[in-house]
């Protein structure tokens, strides 16, 4: 499924563009299947078009999107002036959006789990049950959870870029950027005191946007369907057409009494949007145009040849190997007692999904030979830049630049693979690293700190901890992995040995008994004990008899140095990535948009199957006798038998799909997406809401490096198959009522 | 795949026949799914029909098959008076044919595997790299093989039934029925010395026939692809669409130069056919009509519902389970040595056959409720019986009467499981109780004994026992099923107890040590020792210390009972199912045709594709770029660099599909096929042949039990890609020039 996306340590998201000579190439492909598969399955409906990009909204004027299918003035959906769509749309973690002038927020199951499980308790299992608040007063706190309204954007670029000085180091030039963002952002949110606002690297070295937003904090469960029916398929089916997954949950928004943004509290209100979206409960059929708009995570498709090879060979099969190592060894630790395995679930179900990922985008790498035809374009590039001097000058050290720094961070790859995964997945390591790091980082002022010890985010580092080690935390997994990970010291090259721990591993240890006495000799399992340690000052840590406390402490500097390596290599990067964008701007003639960045796009498609591998079409409807076929009985496919019994008695009522004569649960359609554009709105050509983004194929998870019309799916719940659980499952007439469902 | 049926122990095929009522029952969502892929995928087509039924060629007049697509006269299929394609097609261990006028013949490369592993050696491996005999003198024998030509058939019911006489025992009945059977074949064979004669059961206890066969002798190897080709996809691709195997070979039958059947010999020259078939190189289209003549071996569909309750709640779940543990413990057992994996290939390949098959059949049960139609047709049926007083004395008793025999076969299920087993998967005690019983019933009559030691079958009896020590036998699994299976028997109820057995683990004892000590003190892995055992009377091998020779013996009266419980349970059903079948004829007005018996028929359809599940549609072609697709360089996608470069080159030159603009490689077609169909010709309107038949879908599993229209879909190789294949590939020329491609 798409990942939420993370709000700490986004800051320095690498932000890129879409890619377009590769879609040139593959173009006539394209337009041959596409029109094969309109005339084919489709013959009536209307040439409309699908196409790459994860459009900023500033950039949707020049898309010609009622060419494409769009039915309404494209300044319906966004003007600054105006009430426009872009107003029902909210970051909830990912994506929801407003559908009541009550404040009815729709979004994915799989976003709101967290809020729903911790609402949940053995005896009020709304996880397991499913939940129903019957009056406004039955609605629960949805705790943590907030809904993000984006207000406005400006670009920033020149206040940003004015602080960099020619003689400035790499790294000095990334601190200098990291340093004036954080002060344009202060400096908007002192101007705007109900408002929140970042500042986002919109093609990195080269542009950036403030973005002004409301956060509204009293969130509320509304409904949210069993779990046998939003996480129908569970990690089975997660990247997997076709799909049964009824991935919806209804909240509500509420405000103070004054209209402004606050905590929960009864006295709250239900917050009135400026615009909310109309649901057509007639769906869509196929071929029809669609659009959406979400909060896209991250792309890479502005980097060059050397990036991909990296990620190719280098970083995803490592990291794909190491999750499923890691996956295999929970599970082993799991067999036998549910509670252990309750431990693992969320991390297993983290790591899989990853791994999943990860292992698409590899195997579509090669499905396309994508670094092949990457590798293409460069050569061109190159013959470009060389036929003239000046470009020569310019950007003739731009390629080479790129490929040096990959090659160097294919070379540190074995190294910085164990310092990053002891401190990723070792949880008593972790917490050692966070407590040395914060106590370390809580000496400097608040606006020269690593973001997540500023004091506008400490107290959420603190608590991740603590939730952490009640949630998640396992002793005997922490130590096998702790101990794999540990094997590997020996075998790095001396450039790249980490002395700290090679010592550790020397020859005269035994390897068992050096992991068992960290693991005997360390209270950072205790909260309590962690608590004490936040305020002390580095000098007072060394002072604490903790066998883990004392390695973090004495690999601190290696992790210093490398996150400043990442930062210089980052200013670095920032400078030969924009350059490569001038240069292939100029190349093939054509602006391109940038990467996406957790800001809000848009991306359009039609609603089509697609043939994933020889031989086999994926039709772009499932339907609920697909359900039944799948149902075992057994999580993850134990549908109600209420759900059953209303299909076998096709109680299919208004919310038939009319070309399939039964109801219609998810669909496929051919707009650019990735993670953060879950619970995205999928909206039809008339601007009424016709579905909810939930995933992409397995074959779209290539979409990260580039999109492909022959492969790149989206995969959302139809708003019919969600009316009607909500009327017949769930008797909630009420909610169909506030929707305008008739 | 399909698997070749066993010549050994097919004395007792249960024969009966095809299910006419369920066809009725899903008759109009056939028609409609039917009109709609027509309508929908075809529209040009014209308006054939697939239809349920493996057809007698006795039949085939009565369908009208010119109705339903067929461009040419019936009668040139099968008319005794004529030379019509009947005689082309050979029984080759599954099914084969002519395609030249000089005795070439092509059959599925899984069908000549066996021939080709034997004439295979570590310097020349053909089964590996393949063989091209480049003139007639380069053709090698294949070992053992044979083509059974079909010469007539005529109905023998009356003498075989003229033996039963009213007051005999079901057990007496059987023994009757089965001498009389040995007796018209013996008789039939003396009449035609140059023939071989077999009675099939076409209904039991109803209808009989005796077939005379012609049985060519020397079989020679011709052309076989390498098992990269052959064999590409291997067990992971088995009974699976989208299927990419090149799954065929060209073999050569020799005569004596007098033109008789003859052992292999230098003087034999190649036998000239009655007729052959010709070869269509264009190859057919989506909707074109089709069929199959083969040797289809068993199907199940004149049974009762408790014959289906039986098989789809006792016995296949239960032979399922048993063989996955046994492949788990046969892929344990060979990790780290190729030597071992070796011993274990062709067994776990076996297993792994059946139980993915039995998995298809249950899950294909449950996805057409197919208990729950016959048994509502069993209703109905009930009913018809009960409504008049005449039919209720004659048939009243029939249906209780069959439920009584299942419900007996399921009570005694753990018990003849634990038998059975013993005797089928530990090969020691395989060859200890084939020992023991071989010495009692060589002390009967040839005619009186069990078929495996009949004068003419006994030489190869005893072969195989050496084969299998040679080939698949390792201590360490044999031991281990052993133990497993003798775990089982304190289990048995009381009444199901096998003393024998319950004595060996009784409480005192230690089973390892038990099972140890018989394995320590027997010889029976030694070919030289059973030798010397075959010719010993009864009380001489009770002589011989021998601890699974003893156990053997002391279960022989197990067995021996066992045996005659079977034989008087086939007489009695026999007799049941004989009324059944002639009061469902009365009930639905209709005559059935007899279940597949490994006899020559008749069955047709539509190439066309299917939808396995929801959203899926499988297309009824796959292509060579779908090869390229699968292709990851290792067994059982290790193609060859030639083909995948040929592919590059886009070289498909004249055996292109025009629709599809390549080559297509397998297709998929609606006939009504089983195993023993493997090889079948695929011929389309014009009788001539368009691809070879090698496999079901894993949803047409079914078939044993019934035929579906919407999954029951024949997979086999596109003729196109076999003659791309020899000319491209193998550079065969010359063969293509034999077959009259010019």
């Amino acid at each position: 499924m798409e990942t939420p996306r993370l709000d700490l340590k986004c800051f320095s998201r690498i932000i890129l563009k879409q890619e377009v000579l590769v879609r040139k190439l593959i173009n006539i492909k394209n337009i041959i299947s596409a029109l094969l598969l309109v005339s084919i399955f489709c013959g009536l409906c209307s040439a409309v078009q699908a196409d790459e990009g994860m459009w900023p909204l500033s950039e949707i004027q020049k898309l010609n999107l009622q060419e494409k299918g769009l039915r309404i003035d494209p300044a319906l959906i966004y003007d600054p002036a105006r009430q426009s769509l872009l107003y029902a749309v909210v970051e909830v973690g990912a994506t929801g959006s407003f559908i009541s002038e009550e404040g009815l927020l729709i979004t994915n199951h799989h976003v709101a789990f967290g809020s729903v499980q911790a609402a949940s308790t053995p005896e009020k299992d709304y996880l397991k049950h499913g939940f129903l608040a019957r009056t406004r007063a039955e609605e629960i706190p949805a705790a943590g959870r907030t809904a993000r309204i984006t207000e406005s954007f400006k670009d920033v670029s020149t206040e940003v870029l004015s602080v960099v000085k020619k003689k400035m180091s790499s790294s000095e030039r990334a601190r200098a950027i990291e340093r004036k963002i954080k002060e344009l952002a202060a400096a908007a949110e002192k101007a705007n005191p109900d408002k929140r606002a970042e500042v986002a690297e919109m093609f990195p070295g080269k542009s950036y946007w403030l973005f002004l937003y409301t956060d509204l904090k009293d969130i509320r469960l509304v409904y949210v369907p069993p779990l046998s029916v939003g996480n129908f398929g569970g990690e089975d089916d997660n990247w997997v057409w076709p799909r049964h997954t009824g991935d919806f949950t209804l909240m509500r928004a509420y405000v103070a009494p004054d209209g402004q943004p606050a905590e929960y509290s009864l006295d709250n209100v239900p917050f009135h949007p400026k615009t909310y979206l109309k649901i057509n409960p007639a769906g869509v059929k196929e071929g029809d145009f669609v659009f959406l708009l979400g909060y896209p995570g991250r792309t890479y498709r502005h980097l060059p040849a050397s990036y991909i090879a990296y990620e190719q060979n280098v970083r995803m099969p490592a990291v794909a190997d190491w999750y499923e190592w890691q996956i295999r060894l929970m599970e082993e630790m799991s067999r036998g007692s549910r509670e252990v395995a309750l431990k693992h679930e969320a991390r297993i179900k983290g790591l899989a999904n990853t791994m999943k990922n990860y292992r698409g985008k590899l195997a579509g790498l090669k499905r396309l030979e994508y670094l092949a035809q990457k590798q293409q374009e460069e050569e061109a590039l190159r013959a470009f830049i060389q036929a003239d001097p000046k470009r020569q000058a310019v950007y003739g050290q731009v390629l080479p630049g790129l490929e040096k720094i990959y090659k160097e961070m294919e070379l540190n790859y074995p190294r910085n693979f164990v310092l990053e995964n002891l401190r990723r997945s070792v949880v008593l390591f972790q917490n050692a690293m966070t407590v040395v790091e914060a106590v370390h980082e809580r000496q400097k002022p608040d606006l020269e700190r690593n973001i997540a010890y500023m004091d506008k985010n400490f107290a959420r580092t603190k608590q991740r901890i603590g939730l952490t080690i009640r949630s998640s935390f396992y002793l005997p997994t922490d130590l096998a992995i702790f101990k794999e990970l540990l094997k590997k010291a020996p075998t790095l090259s001396d450039n790249q040995r980490i002395e700290e721990l090679s010592q550790l591993v020397s020859d005269g240890c035994n390897l068992d008994e050096t992991v068992n006495k960290i693991f005997e000799n360390t209270r950072l399992q205790e909260e309590e004990f962690i608590k004490n340690l936040w305020d002390r000052k580095p000098a007072e840590l060394k002072q604490i008899d903790d066998a883990m406390l004392k390695l973090a402490l004495a690999l601190y500097p290696q992790y210093f140095k490398m996150e400043e390596a990442n930062r210089a290599r980052k200013g670095h990067l920032d400078e030969l990535q924009a350059r490569l964008v001038n240069i292939r701007q100029e190349f093939m003639g054509q602006q391109f948009i940038p990467d996406a960045n957790s800001t809000l796009r848009l991306t359009y498609g039609r609603v089509e199957g697609y043939e994933p591998r020889d031989a086999v079409f994926c039709k772009p409807f499932t339907t609920v006798e697909g359900i039944v076929e799948k149902t075992t009985g057994c999580e993850p496919y134990d549908t109600p038998p209420a759900l059953l019994e209303l299909v076998r008695q096709k109680k299919f009522g208004r919310f038939i799909n009319p070309e399939l004569k039964t109801i219609s649960v998810c669909m496929l359609y051919s707009t650019d997406t990735t993670g953060g554009n879950s619970g995205s709105p999928i909206i039809n050509a008339e601007g009424e809401l016709v579905g909810v983004n939930f995933d992409r194929t397995w074959e779209a998870t290539i979409n990260d490096f580039t999109w492909s019309h022959d492969f790149s799916r989206s995969i959302g719940v139809d708003i019919r198959y969600v009316l009607w659980i909500l009327q017949e499952l769930a008797g909630a007439g009420g909610l169909l009522a506030e929707m305008g469902i008739k």
